[in-house]
């Protein structure tokens, strides 16, 4: 545990002389990360038709698990007696798990939230539960995780301001709560990040980040964006708030995003992101190229003997034609849900390495100016 | 061509001193099997959930496809485009396929038979088809096929004997179309196979088997057997029928089955089988070791941390426990039927390593007893 004590968590190797954009390393008892990253998305601990195999021969550095769910089922019982998440899935790397609150607060009427914590009533069984700020760092602790999230009131899109700000408040009052039991048993093997929360005024974003940079956390993540708001008050929101969060802290924005969004993010600054859309879309039919998505389950595939993309190194893409994905998608065949999240899961990798390799070369706007170009040619969508 | 010409299809490598059991290879333009072989089915071009690199790295030597089902979806024109069945769905091993006889007759009421052959409607959008016997062989020549099954009438359990008996008369008749359209354009790179029929009746799965073998096959089925009727019946079919048929011709029970089941077809000298049992089980969560079946799903392997069977040496068993395998099948997350299958797959292929070594170290029967001994203790059925 010495090692980690003397481990910076969080270093940047070189920033863009464009833009906010910045190449850096995060660094874990399970590995290090390089950031800009892309986190594959497996809620109840397991990437969906993956295997922690098919995320190492990916090159997957982390993955995302979260919290409410874990608890509800296998429950921390089973977890701890597996030795803790990573035994427990089998991964080795490094896990960050979000703490649950978008969770919670998603389940409506099933949830009464008071000023020290949620009562809520399970989805899977209808068992009451109740979350505070304390309960989620403890179990987040008791699975091992690398990257903790703080207990969060996440608000949905749109709320109005009186709300926002006590919900800002509650969310602060949390965040203390958190670091507080965090610093406990605090043997520096895990980190604690603090979520901003502000819904769409930035004048409670602001106050937000604030409070938390108070409290002094591993890194900051941005919650409560993406949440159904215009795209360009989105961008606005992210551009101002990502201003005022610190340089030398990682910067996450909490389910992001659509590969364009992702530049745009990174561009101000933003290290991680995770977002379920790569391994939905994929079992939907809706594969990513360089040069947009494309929906295998078109007709225009069935005699389409190219892999999805030429140039994509992918198992699928060197084994697979579009006609066979398509014959698979068409005929309900499950092998086909593997094989397109492969692919998607390895474009997204191979886009943060793009993204990477740009602010590398320092040559990031133009990177990003002509993904976006080629990448809006044939797309059926942003 | 050539070298398939001066190459026997079947060799008979060794016989069993105590019973009929026999070691063998076939020889296909794809590769060699040696035989009692087990072929996974792949019905519509795909093993469920699992890739071609999967099957290569089990060892598994040649799979199923059905000529119904392809041919319904995604057709033979988009077959013969990719270059053939084994370049569409990228498997460069043997390949043998149903002709789709028991699909197109499990139809009911949407196919009708006449002394041609069977119009049916397809299941999929309702569109009118017919097979014939020159039909169904000219699928399989362009599908590519390694091994290719005659058209037969499958007959249910029960049926009266004179329906019997005229079906095993429109089989004999589809039989010699077969093989006529068959030795049509026969380049000696692909094989085909009769097809007994005779339902519970010994007279006429004899009459069945001696017409086929003055038409002259590459192999012989047993079909019409394992629908339904009671085991010993099934036994004593199988036990009747093997005997007459040739020692020099690989034999095939289709559909079958059961791993006790295999050890007793085994000792009746059939070489070649396939089953939906151990893919379908495992997208079930039954689960195939030893010591008998296992139930994933029970809540009894909640905190077990053990694989599914502590000396198997799959993927799943050397990297999961039955508590994971157990939370993944609880929480439909889809991995798990790949990691379920991937075990199944493997124990069968093991299975038949076990019997093959059986039979080349003549200790067959004792292997047999001890297999059942041990594989009866803890299963749940048969």
């Amino acid at each position: 545990m010495g090692y980690f004590k003397i481990m910076e968590h969080f270093k940047i190797l070189k920033k863009s002389s464009e833009c906010s954009a910045r190449l850096g390393q995060i660094n874990t008892k399970h590995g290090s990360i390089s950031t800009p990253v892309f986190m594959p998305v497996g809620t109840k601990g397991s990437v969906k038709s993956l295997t922690s195999q098919d995320l190492y021969e990916l090159n997957a550095k982390i993955i995302l698990g979260n919290t409410y769910h874990l608890y509800l089922r296998p429950g921390i019982e089973t977890i701890k007696n597996a030795g803790g998440l990573h035994k427990f899935i089998n991964f080795e790397r490094p896990i960050l798990t979000d703490s649950g609150g978008f969770q919670v607060f998603s389940l409506g009427d099933l949830r009464k939230i008071d000023e020290n914590g949620v009562h809520f009533t399970s989805h899977i069984d209808g068992a009451k539960h109740y979350f505070t700020p304390e309960k989620v760092i403890s179990l987040q602790r008791d699975f091992g995780i690398d990257i903790m999230m703080c207990f969060d009131e996440c608000v949905a899109y749109p709320t109005d301001y009186d709300y926002v700000k006590k919900s800002v408040d509650i969310t602060t009052k949390w965040a203390i709560l958190c670091k507080k039991e965090f610093e406990k048993n605090n043997d520096n093997s895990q980190f604690l990040y603090g979520i901003i929360q502000g819904g769409m005024y930035k004048d409670l974003r602001l106050k937000s980040l604030k409070s938390l940079l108070d409290i002094d956390f591993d890194g900051y993540a941005i919650g409560g964006l993406s949440v159904g708001e215009p795209i360009d008050l989105m961008y606005e929101i992210l551009e101002f708030t990502s201003q005022y969060m610190p340089q030398d802290k990682p910067r996450y924005f909490m389910g992001l995003g659509s590969p364009i969004d992702i530049w745009k993010a990174v561009e101000c600054g933003i290290d991680m992101f995770d977002c379920v859309m790569p391994t939905r879309n994929a079992r939907n039919g809706t594969l990513f190229t360089f040069n947009g998505k494309i929906n295998i389950k078109n007709a225009q595939y069935k005699n389409d003997f190219l892999p999805i993309d030429s140039e994509c190194d992918c198992y699928t893409c060197k084994n697979h034609s579009r006609a066979y994905l398509h014959h698979l998608f068409k005929s309900d065949e499950i092998t086909v849900f593997r094989l397109n999240t492969l692919h998607n899961i390895n474009f997204m990798l191979k886009l943060f390495n793009m993204v990477k390799n740009s602010i590398l070369d320092d040559n990031f706007l133009y990177t990003k100016n002509n993904f976006i170009k080629h990448f809006k040619k044939n797309s059926f969508c942003n």
